[in-house]
Formats: structure tokens, C-alpha cells, sequence
């Protein structure tokens, strides 16, 4: 474990949650110019310290640690000129977002006399684990600074020289406008132990989101006793119903699977109702495999696929978020079996029907449990940006909390403040 | 384990869960007229049927392991025909509420054309572990039929008959109304492993709430993969501010800690601040003596006494929810003090200050991290019914997803409904 510039000595885990919950009083009380000139003087400082951001990246990528990573990890590590100006833009897009801290979310005046507010207000301390990934050290820096809440970073130690010149820009900025430098920790080094002592500080880490693989998922799901918001993975499907227009099923399907398949709102697997499942089959599988899908299929897809090359399924590509230019396909016997289907192996992400039926939207939309459901659209509009919400910090497929995209609001909570002239309960 | 009447064979939890859970999709497409006829129903069954349902209560009450309860415990479980009365009132009432579900939160069209609707859905399947109250069992049946979500009851053995009985009449109700009879599923026996594989069944349960003693909820911590919500335990205060009206605070004080000292939103803490301790404990330390409580203080509470017995407070005093006729009392320099002590101890219940200064008043409540901070008011409000809200199903102290009252719309979550015609993205 090497020590960081920003935390020279071996501070335990704790100490580190600690130094970010010690800011949390001023930041919640921080008016949103002095947050946004935090963001302003960030963005700046991103700009102005680019060549030693980019030598400690440099220094990082040259470690002999990260040889062992795959072109695809490198890319994401890597840093440059550009990559580094898109992050300044970020923070300067993100002091551009209405500020949803001291948001009066309800008044009213109670039988008692008491005048009621519901205020939004920041949770507090948010720890994020993530990849090696330098960007989300500054996104999610600029998300929590504008939303009043102190952050606890623990990144990867494969990126830990770029992290620590990037938090010290951060740190920076925060100093110059006033607020505490400790409203954004970087805590590097560690293993497993030091993650279940994150997961476990009751009282002081008032969220914990993980970003990365089912692995990390499912090590702090066996150890944390704190506020957990997974963020997403995405098995999401498009279906085709008897009643759509078929040519806009293709373009949708096509978009869905091949856009991006790497990201969490592509599509997984494709449902054609069965009264369609051979015109349309017909059409989309040569588009698909022209644009270099591979492809599973149920019996009856097999059956329809007439010349596209298209493997059987085993039951468990059903569930497989692929992430990949792979497309699991079923044919399905109506609406009621695309529901099903759809709510058993979902993960309750983004899910599309393709239909001119108003009355199967309806049922779609109202009877599949996800946290985005489509009617004649793409699944891969599930986006902080698209739905206009601004950057977030990833997808939340839980029902508790935020459902969809984690922006501003979502990492923020209430509180009651009741105002009395001396009220006492009967 | 006995077998209850209402689940006559040995069902495992997982069973009873996943009939639970196969409610969830007709629930939540049932209309507000549906839902309320079936409360109205099961607020005729109980008053029809209140003979059996007291003979059932007579012989849990008669049972000889009921022979062990405490009088406090018994009384719980006693049911008479007021109580029975007022169970059907109480699900009366929740039909007059207003149905959370298919609220529309936003709406707006997006860059892509697609109009994104976010709407209030049920949540799908909510289980409660709770203590031998069989008042429970049909207050939350009520809530969770009117926010269209399916109930797991796990309710005492002690009361396994009464709630049989209970049950049953709810399932009736809801037969009548033509919904499901599994969307209230009373699971009874067993003991921690039955509580863990409960608090396990990830994908089935979307929300715990265990209402109990610390004791079960440090059992769920250990165990729980699902979202569990904790009623909450409150160690409140009231902080007697340097320009308080005395006599104000003196009937804050005197209500937040005798009115009902067994309730989690009654004060455990009084703090005063230095400059008017002396004057402020000399009236009001003889009302808490005279009104039978039991003080403890610090060393200048002691010194300031004056006559009335206060014990030395132990550093374990700060902390404790006494939840009985005790009160923990202090004397602090300032305002600074007071907000330090109630964040370092307070349980982020309720907290009041008495001030007359409105920038004291605004300190407190944004610096004050509860969910319910009051001025000039007592602590004792922070309720459902107090609130306009209805029944609740507890009060929440954490800060992700409800906090303060439980109540039919924190009970749902919703979900993102996206129109299009034909949107791909680019």
C-alpha cells in the first residue's frame, strides 16, 4: 500500500470517514454561489494543472501494476489533453444545475398551529468505491459538492497518482472558495478489510454506492451495515408486439443492441410476439448480424431464423446481461408472456414495447416493474442527460430512494421543520 | 411451530413470500374503488366477526406461554371490543386517504421527443416482523392494500391465533373486492433462521420493516440483503436557548417528556443553555420532580439543583432512550454546544429548541441532522396523524428513501414511463 500526496500518513479507513463527516455541518449550510464558485475555481484548476495531471497519469499507467490490465481498462484509465478539458466542462455543467439543497418540498399548517415545511437537504457523507476510472474521482466530486454532501473516495489503486493530483485540485478549489477542504477525501489503498470497514460505519456514511462488477456488489451486500445504493445492472429487453409498426421495431431493436452494448440501458434480449415473430425475424436478424451480433434464440426463433446463423439458448442467457454485440431472442405467445418473461429475468432497468396498441402500452407500462419502461423507444434513453437531470453518478435499479438515474436530488434527503409559538401535544 | 389456520400446512417463508409476490401484478393495477371497497369490507368483517376474533385473542391470551408476558406486553395483546371497533375505524380511515399510487410526479418532454412521465408506483412486496400487537397485523394490512402493495406478516407467536382470526377477515375482504387473497400473506413459527431467510429473499421482498426491540434489528443488520427501513428509536432533546421564553420552555420541557414517556418522539435530553440555566432549572426540575421523573444531570446541572434530586448523568446517558419517566439533563455554553451534543448523540428523531431568536432558530434547524426539528414546539408532534398523513407503519430515522412518518406514499416508489414514436438514440 503506498501512501497518497493527499494522505501522506496511514490513515485508518475510519479517520478518513471521519475528516469527511467533520465538514458536513458548513457544506449543508454553504449558500449555492459559494458551491458554485468551489465548481468554478475546480474547473479552472482542472485546466490550469492538466500537464501534472497528465504526468501522474502518465506515472500510473507506466506502473508495472497496471500491465496487467486489459486494453479496454487502460483506455478508461488513461487520460489526455481532451479528457481532461471534458472534466472541466463537466464541473462547469454542473454549477450550472439548480442547487435541490433548502428545496421547500411541502408546507402546511398542522391542527396543532404549527407551520410545517418539508426541506430537502443533503444525506450527508457519500462514499463512492469505483474502477480505475479518473473521471468519476471528478464527477462525482462536483455532483456532491453542489448537492452539500462531503464524499469519501476510494478509488483504485491502479489510478491512485491521478486521483491524488485530481483531489488536490479539488481541495484546492474547495479552499479557495471557503469551504472545507475535507468535503472531498480520497482514501486509496486496501483491500477487502478496508471495504467492510467503509461498510460498516454506522452514523458517519450516510450512502454507500459501489461501482463496478457483481463481485464488489456482492461483497458489500454480505457486509454492509450502511445505506447501500447498488448502481444498476441492466438486463434489459425490447418487445415486439403483434400490433407494431414493424419497420420502427427494427430501427429500435438495432439501436437498442448495437449503439453502445457496453453500457447498462442496451437491450439483452429481444420478445417478438408470435403472430409477428416471422416477419419480423425476417428483417431484424440479417440487420443484427450484418452488424456483427451474435445470437441466441429460443426453439421457435431457431425455427424462424432462415438462414441467419442463430445458436440455441440455455436457460441462463435469459438472465445474462452480455455487455456485449450479443442478443438473446424469444418468440413469446402474446402480451401477458412478454410480461412475465420480462418480470421474471428482467433486472427492473429500462424495458421497451414496440406497439400502436394504446391499450398494450397501457398494460405494459402499468404491469412490468422497472425503472424506466418504453413505449416505442429505445431502452437506451435511461440517462442522466437525456432525461434532463444533468450528470449523474450512476443507475439505480432499486425501488428504495432513487430509482433511475442518481443526479443531484437523488443524493439528497428531507427534513421536517416545524415551527411552533409554543405547541404542546394533548 | 404450530400450524396457523391461515396456513394450515408447513409453508416455508419462501413459499409464503412468492404468494406474496404473485399478487404484486394485479395489485398494482387496481383501481383506488377496488382497493377502498375491499377496506370497507374488511371494516365490516371485523365488526361482524369480533366474537370469533376475541375468542381466538382469549385463547392466545390464555395460551400458557402468554403466562410469561409482562402486565405492559399483555395489555398489548389483549383485544376487547373497543379495540376491535377501533381496528375497523382505523381501516376506514385509510380508505378515506388518497391514493398514492399513479400520482404523476413530472412530466416533461425531451430533446429526443419522448415524453417522460414519473409516476408513483407500489412498491410490490412489503414484509413486517413485529411484536405480539394484533392491532398491527390490520393497520398495516390496510396500508399496504390502499399504496397497492402486497403484505408478508410476521407476526408473534403469542398472538398466532389472534392474527389468524385477523387475517383471515382481511382475506375475505379482499376476496370480496375481487383481489387477491395473497395480497396479505400471515407468516407464523419459526424463529432466527426463519427471520433470515426472510430478510434474504432478494427479488421477492422490496421492503423490510421490522418493528421491535434493538435486539431484532441488530439480528436483520447482520443478515438482510433486502431493503429493510428501521422504525426508529428516538433519543430526543430540547434545547432551552438564551433568549427562550422560560415559560414556554417550561411547558415544551414538561410536555416532551411526561405526556407519553413509553414513545420514541418523547425527549430523553433537556439541554439549557449556561445563561439561563440557574433561572430555568429552578422552575423546571420541581415540575419533573413533582410529575414523578427521575433526573440525572451533569455536574452544573447537579451544582444548579437547587433542592431537587439529580443523580450525576454517566457519559451512557446521552445515549440512552429511556423510553420511561428519566430525563438526562445538561447545561451548555451555546448554541454551537447544543447542535454539537444533539449530532453527536441525538438519533435523528425530533429535536426542538426554544428560542425567541430567529437566527438561533434557523441555525438549529439546518445544522441539526434529524428528521424532525422543531422551534418553539415539542418534540411530541413528529406523528402521522399530527403530520395529516394518515396511519403509519413507524417513524423512520434514516435519511434514504422516507424519513419521519411511514405513511401510504412512502410506502411506493415510481417509476419512469417514456412515449415515443419511434425514437432511437443517436
Amino acid at each position: 500500500m503506498e501512501a497518497s500526496a493527499i494522505n501522506p500518513g496511514t490513515r485508518s479507513v475510519a479517520e478518513d470517514c471521519a475528516s469527511a463527516k467533520s465538514a458536513t455541518r458548513a457544506l449543508a449550510s454553504s449558500s449555492t454561489g459559494v458551491k458554485n464558485q468551489a465548481l468554478v475555481s475546480i474547473a479552472a484548476g482542472l485546466l490550469e494543472r492538466a500537464d501534472s495531471i497528465l504526468a501522474a497519469n502518465a506515472e500510473d499507467l507506466a506502473d508495472e501494476r497496471a500491465h496487467g490490465l486489459s486494453e479496454a481498462l487502460t483506455d478508461r484509465l488513461r487520460l489526455d489533453h481532451s479528457r481532461v478539458e471534458a472534466m472541466a466542462e463537466g464541473v462547469r455543467a454542473v454549477a450550472g444545475l439548480d442547487d435541490p439543497v433548502g428545496e421547500l418540498l411541502e408546507r402546511r399548517t398542522l391542527r396543532s398551529g404549527i407551520e410545517l415545511s418539508k426541506i430537502r437537504v443533503p444525506l450527508g457523507v457519500v462514499a463512492v468505491v469505483y474502477e480505475a476510472r479518473p473521471n468519476v474521482t471528478i464527477d462525482c466530486a462536483a455532483l456532491t459538492i453542489k448537492s452539500g454532501n462531503a464524499i469519501l473516495l476510494r478509488g483504485s489503486s491502479y489510478a491512485e497518482r491521478t486521483n491524488s493530483a485530481l483531489a488536490e485540485v479539488v481541495r484546492e478549489g474547495l479552499s479557495e472558495a471557503g469551504l472545507p477542504v475535507d468535503s472531498v477525501v480520497l482514501s486509496t489503498g486496501g483491500g477487502r478489510e478496508q471495504l467492510a470497514e467503509l461498510a460498516t460505519q454506522d452514523g458517519v456514511i450516510d450512502l454507500l454506492i459501489p461501482r463496478g462488477g457483481e463481485g464488489l456488489k456482492n461483497a458489500l451486500k454480505a457486509v454492509a451495515t450502511v445505506p447501500v445504493m447498488y448502481a444498476a445492472s441492466g438486463n434489459c429487453h425490447v418487445y415486439v408486439h403483434s400490433k407494431a409498426d414493424l419497420e420502427m421495431a427494427r430501427a429500435i431493436v438495432v439501436n437498442a443492441k448495437v449503439s453502445r452494448p457496453g453500457v447498462c440501458n442496451a437491450a439483452e434480449t429481444l420478445l417478438v410476439d408470435e403472430s409477428v415473430a416471422r416477419e419480423f425475424l425476417a428483417i431484424v436478424l440479417p440487420d443484427l448480424r450484418d452488424a456483427g451480433v451474435e445470437l441466441v434464440g429460443d426453439e421457435r426463433t431457431v425455427a424462424a431464423s432462415s438462414g441467419v446463423p442463430v445458436a440455441p439458448a440455455g436457460e441462463s442467457d435469459w438472465d445474462t446481461e452480455y455487455l456485449d454485440l450479443k442478443l438473446a431472442v424469444a418468440v413469446v405467445d402474446n402480451l401477458d408472456a412478454a410480461i412475465d418473461h420480462i418480470n421474471r429475468h428482467g433486472s427492473g432497468h429500462s424495458e421497451a414495447i414496440v406497439t400502436g396498441s394504446e391499450e398494450a402500452a397501457l398494460r405494459f407500462t402499468t404491469e412490468v416493474d422497472a425503472a424506466a419502461v418504453y413505449v416505442n423507444a429505445s431502452t437506451r434513453f435511461t440517462d442522466g442527460f437525456e432525461y434532463d437531470m444533468g450528470a449523474e453518478i450512476g443507475i439505480s435499479t432499486q425501488k428504495l430512494h432513487a430509482r433511475g438515474p442518481i443526479g443531484l436530488r437523488e443524493l439528497t434527503t428531507f427534513k421536517y421543520v416545524g415551527l411552533g409559538n409554543g405547541q404542546i401535544r394533548g
